[in-house]
């Protein structure tokens, strides 16, 4: 029997619900799509599709909508009241929530909300409190009022669960990091998860031996080797700090930096309640660096069409670390490459930034085809690179409410 | 006129004098070096070479030296008294003082030590106390007790100034690193210079048009991206801190490790006093990590030949973090790389290292040359590589100090 799964992913200023409608072992099918973004620049805006129908297209949003999971109960409620999204008339018709989760410490697959799993979930949110509360929060609520409903936990880092003790563990006094859980743990798991399926069928590989280099690029940004269908490597670590930059996060840094930023990074962030402790020097590094503390923005389209000092410099400090990465993954790849996919919101848009990072790799045996590239991205996967590259060079419209969903739907215990 | 050049390079448990004597616009001539090692792990030991015959091969010093200023007297006396070093029969006689600091800041070549000077680098070592104070110490000692010797400051970091500010900007509050002077430097830059020219002349090249992917491995190791002759990136950053890890430093790891790590990580280390604020974080990721906290011994030739677990994997950890540099350097420099090249302690001596990281880098167009690498280093340069490898593979035997006393004979003041 069909069950409605809603696909909830919180972000740091927005939240996104995908509706499906799926049967066990049967690709979901997305019957409408809804977010509310802005949380942290308000007025919050809500969009809505209902099928492939736009009915909301960014609206500020009246009701006082603060945090994550006030934007999760408005569009809960919305979607209930929409006369004609027939499949939800009440909350009963929610069979399934999925949440993404960021931190899912030492899991290595989704999993269904119990009590154990909650308190788990709640030590996991004590090692990443700037990622995983907003999704614990949206938990708690389903769990209270959402009766009915199945509760599912996917988690970002799951696909990373496979990358070896050589690369994710660090030198450091092992006893404590076995004790504190420290190693490398990397995110974007659901979201490299879709792409290497999406292009292992691309190019009619089996996925077991279809090797990537990836890179999902967004205000969140990171890059990930795939393996023979595995994750062998990523640039996030323990959190998502480290790696490349994003829109507020410095991404890798000199360790020491923050013992030289100020003299107050020490202390604790005003935002520290008894339960979570957030360092300033973590609330800065996250929240108030990356190409926004260069360029007074977070918009990425504005930066790679700027001809500003400070724009040019943090689009050639972005394609310096990117490019770093790559030449990384291409040799602990062996140079067994079958392509280099772009992904995320810049991935998919700065034609600008794919043309830039193809060139400055091309050492490597990427090419890029310029018309090819400057076209629109439809479809799931694209081809962007030249015919007669070593390598290729791919555009993946990435998913991450449809891979949840689709995770929910391999899982017997979910329908039964 | 001939002066005697003391090169003097105090390091975190050691430190080193070369004797040279020189001519403006000439070739140093070592005539002596000594060393005192193990102050951090006592007893200390001595070693003397007067010319090219060993006098002290590291025997246990009796007397009380516990700094590396003690170490420093210790050797200045018995170079002045040993009736057999002519060159030297009193303080007098010690025309240059070269001491070796770590951290330069904006300083682009070596500098004399007056007045003006010396603040300046007592506000360095504000900026890298574990790493400039020890020096710092031995330069107030040979102000305060050599009046009629000249100091010279050589920078670990100079050589790295010509690194371009897209490399060498941190994503990060602008006027904040401006005013912190927050920024990656770079260090071992004495040895990247030592080493470009030396290969430079080995490869019969013009040194503009010399560019190198240089390994310096000792117990601080580093990467350098070198590009027609100049520093275009490395691996270390604001501190030495950054980039690949060594016996007791853990390289780079996610910025929120810190906070992770133990409670007590955000208090001052013990080791502070009222002028040096050094965090306990700093110090246990520079003093208590790297392959020590892994295997126990900081020793790397230990480590490479066991087959114990932890040590196989502090090896496949070492090898992992180089070959992904290399990736890295090798696709900024755009494929256009006249050698590897392998330096330092481990660089030298660990056949078995260049041999797994030229073979895991192998689908860049390296190669070993298995009969050469098990020959022992002898001369400067020599080449490890296949005949017919795209890319060639050297092993250089780096001399800090020589390069120390090369930089001080180039300048007419010191001279005059």
């Amino acid at each position: 029997m069909a069950k409605i799964i809603l696909s909830i992913n919180a972000g740091s200023s927005s939240v996104k619900i995908s509706v499906f409608s799926a049967s066990q072992g049967r690709s979901p099918k997305q019957i409408a799509e809804t977010q509310i973004d802005g949380l942290t620049s308000p007025p919050p805006r809500l969009k809505y599709t209902r099928g492939s129908k736009p009915i909301h297209k960014g609206e500020e949003v009246s009701s006082k909508i603060s945090s994550q999971n006030d934007a999760f109960k408005h569009m809960l409620d919305m979607l209930i009241g929409d006369p004609e999204l027939s499949e939800i008339n009440s909350k009963e018709d929610v069979g399934i929530a999925c949440h993404r989760v960021v931190h899912g410490g030492d899991y290595e697959e989704p999993k269904i909300i119990d009590k154990e799993t909650y308190d788990h979930l709640e030590v996991l949110t004590d090692l990443a409190p700037l990622h995983n509360s907003s999704a614990l929060e949206i938990v708690r609520f389903c769990i209270s009022d959402l009766p009915h409903t199945r509760n599912i936990a996917v988690f970002d880092s799951q696909f990373h669960h496979t990358i070896p003790e050589h690369i994710r563990t660090y030198p450091i006094n092992q006893e404590i990091a076995r004790k504190n859980k420290l190693r490398k743990y990397g995110f974007h798991g659901i979201s490299y998860s879709f792409i290497t399926r999406s292009v292992a069928e691309f190019l009619g590989k089996d996925i077991g031996k279809t090797s990537l280099i990836i890179l999902h690029l967004g205000s969140g940004a990171s890059a990930c080797a795939v393996k023979d269908g595995k994750s062998w490597d990523t640039s996030m670590g323990l959190t998502p700090l480290a790696g490349l930059p994003g829109a507020t996060r410095s991404g890798s840094v000199d360790p020491s930096l923050v013992f030289h930023y100020a003299s107050d990074v020490g202390k604790l962030s005003p935002a520290s309640t008894s339960s979570l402790h957030i360092s300033r020097a973590e609330e800065i590094l996250n929240k108030e660096s990356g190409w926004k503390s260069l360029t007074g923005t977070t918009n990425f389209g504005t930066i790679a069409s700027s001809s500003e000092r400070s724009h040019k410099l943090a689009f050639d400090i972005l394609v310096d670390r990117i490019c770093s990465y790559i030449g990384s993954y291409y040799v602990t790849l062996h140079g067994n490459v079958d392509a280099l996919v772009f992904a995320g919101g810049i991935g998919e848009k700065s034609s600008k930034l794919r043309k830039r990072v193809t060139e400055d790799v091309g050492c490597l045996g990427f090419t890029i085809d310029e018309e090819e590239n400057d076209k629109e991205i439809s479809g799931i996967v694209q081809d962007v690179g030249a015919r007669d590259a070593r390598h290729r060079t791919l555009v993946c419209a990435t998913d991450e409410q449809f891979e949840m969903a689709r995770l929910c739907a391999t899982d017997e215990q979910l329908f039964s």
